[in-house]
């Protein structure tokens, strides 16, 4: 069956932001009134597996083997049954 | 006040996505059956405004005029009002 997780991916709370704070200079630059910017990645994943728990634990596996880093990451993540 | 705003940046549909195919087939590499992976941004943002009107107009502005490509993305967003 086929299922579509949805991982965010974004930098533990105390890491420098560098792609964050460009953003925020460009908007001050703007004028906005911005005090922070955080920037996160979301990656949308449509896979194959045999049960929803399954699909949960492949997400899991694929959030600590690719798409984070576990000095500087933390992950959350979704994950819903696609129609047929 | 201060809102924050949570703005999700995309891809249009038809658009090729050189990060959501590197990491599908990063994934294919590690034998898990991917079909399509895409990738989206997330720019969490705290942001001074008068009312929560106004913080959805800017955030609008923002996403048009800085943080969003109007010819290949798509972009929705939330804000919300932070506690005092």
């Amino acid at each position: 069956m086929r299922y579509l997780s949805r991982v965010e991916v974004r930098l533990k709370p105390g890491y420098l932001d560098p792609e964050g704070e460009s953003t925020r200079r460009a908007l001050q630059d703007l004028r906005y009134r911005v005090r922070r910017v955080g920037v996160a990645k979301v990656y949308e994943i449509e896979l194959t597996a045999s049960s929803l728990q399954e699909a949960r634990k492949l997400t899991e596996e694929m959030c600590r083997k690719l798409l984070s880093n576990p000095v500087k990451d933390d992950y959350s993540f979704e994950v819903r049954k696609l129609g047929r």
